[in-house]
């Protein structure tokens, strides 16, 4: 029988009533007693390691996560993570990129009702989740709503609805119906080795999503805080203003300094393309490193992994192109 | 027969290949005679009011478009507004706040390709807008792939796929069918009395999206440049960090200094709901203005058209929170 470790680390599905609204307060224990259904299924060992809502999940909580993910993958045949829904499709992202040659399964799940809600859809969640990671598949997923969704390529799309995550710009893995785990696109090779863990991160990364009006006196004022990447959402596919407030100098400055500069969309499909409109050309032209069709959780994520590693900044770009986890498909010749 | 005003505004619709990529060329007139069908439909006159791709479209060009719909509405039944994708959201939001009492229709369309590329979607969409335009439909809408978006409710989703716009929480106002427009869900009463311009917008809004590890440093680094507005998107239901890099304390001094803070989500779908969590809770105590289910798109325009009225905390509330055109949908009482 394989055996699977529980990571709890918070969230709405481990939450109840707390003076201000609901809070993190039960343990991976407590929850795994209200699915009987587990039973005989895997043997299971449970590990609270933080009761957070996702909301205040930070890049010290993807460290943390990672690195016991990786210590329990030395014992276990795979991992299932509980987490806050907020921020859950960012610690995927960050975890595809920090557990290197990850050949068995990391499952995040969670809920939007806590678990001891009467229409919770905890229960379910985690016990999909256990049957997905006992399938043997490799890698980094979101397990939710019954749909399987590649770590690096799902977005938390819904606030309420139990269909909260989707797959962006990709298909879904597959899907649990009836109890079965039902794969339907999966083509990425396990990968050969050990595991490595390469938990290096650099946090000051800010992000600023483009609205219009946008003043681009803004880059210069949050870049003296520290910032060593700056990932800006423009619209469509990926344009970035430049008529009178034209913000392409403040991207030059910034490149200058060697600020790593990402341009995305804040459309959440399709992702982004520089190559098309003189408004994505003049940003490619100045430099920036475009975000094909990588969603912006990941994108912040891999900016991070790839500040933590180097800031030469065409290190950063070959790091930001280059496809580690199945993050982008689109791939053009610039 | 009815008399339509076209105005034409750029985008990719009226766009040619230039030095950098496409850029807006052709007129309102040229792209009419590419539509044959249009004859016979209505009475059209053009005019160009400005030819920018929709990422350079800012509040000043919102300000223009208004006013020249506003004069166009004495003389004509409707508007028809030909518009870049990228922005589109964001200026019919616009307009819907600026056009007090709109008993006509106002219609932007635009397209993915081109209306000169062989396999445009501009002919198409013009066709459904003036038949959208002269089924007498009141206020402001978008019509994109045969779908009736009412202008408030409307968000870009795709930056390539020909379905690029959808209705946000909010059902579709109707389609266009083998040439027929069909309307589902018209719920508006139209307006009694004159059309009135109110066109007093304040640009200086800022929206920061929150990521994890967002820095509460650059909530005061921002605001010294002289925002009146700043829109927070928070996680899931509008959650608002308070661990480690807590940004309330941000929050409550931008409170005092008169700034008006206004927490959303950056989930497409299901909107905010502060009260639930409390990483919500917590900023709704701060005094932040919730924004309900309203689309970001609306939410920075709104705040931008109620700070063009007032600078009072307590009156940019309450314009925040009534509904002025059908922007959202859940009341609670807080």
């Amino acid at each position: 029988m394989k055996k699977i470790l529980l990571l709890s680390t918070g969230g709405t599905i481990a939450s109840a009533s707390g003076e201000d609204g609901l809070v993190p307060k039960l343990t991976g224990e407590q929850m795994i007693k209200l699915i009987p259904e587990l039973e005989g299924l895997c043997e299971i060992d449970c590990k609270e390691i933080m009761n957070l809502d996702s909301t205040n999940v930070q890049p010290e909580e993807w460290v943390n996560i990672a690195r016991e993910a990786f210590e329990g993958l030395k014992e276990y045949d795979g991992i299932v993570i509980t987490h806050g829904t907020d921020t859950m499709a960012y610690s995927s992202s960050a975890l595809s990129f920090m557990l290197r040659n990850l050949n068995k399964p990391v499952i995040f799940t969670g809920s939007q009702l806590p678990i001891e809600h009467p229409q919770t859809d905890g229960k379910r969640n985690i016990l999909d989740a256990f049957k997905v990671a006992v399938s043997g598949l490799a890698g980094v997923y979101i397990v939710f709503d019954g749909k399987i969704i590649k770590g690096v390529r799902s977005s938390k799309v819904r606030t309420q609805g139990f269909d909260a995550f989707k797959s962006i710009n990709y298909p879904y893995i597959g899907r649990v119906e009836n109890g079965e785990v039902i794969i339907e696109h999966n083509v990425d090779k396990v990968p050969e080795g050990q595991i490595e863990l390469d938990d290096k991160l650099d946090p000051r990364v800010l992000l600023l999503k483009l609205t219009p009006g946008f003043l681009p006196e803004v880059i210069p004022a949050v870049l003296k805080l520290g910032f060593r990447g700056l990932i800006i959402e423009g619209f469509g596919l990926g344009g970035v203003p430049n008529f009178r407030r034209n913000i392409i100098p403040e991207i030059e400055k910034a490149l200058k300094e060697g600020i790593a500069v990402v341009v995305t969309t804040q459309c959440l499909l399709d992702g982004s393309d520089l190559t098309v409109y003189e408004v994505g050309v003049k940003a490619l032209k100045a430099g920036v490193i475009p975000a094909y069709d990588m969603t912006t959780e990941t994108i912040v994520t891999k900016l991070m992994w790839a500040l933590g590693h180097t800031y030469k900044l065409e290190e950063v770009r070959k790091i930001m192109m280059t496809n580690y986890a199945g993050e982008f498909s689109i791939i053009k010749n610039h």
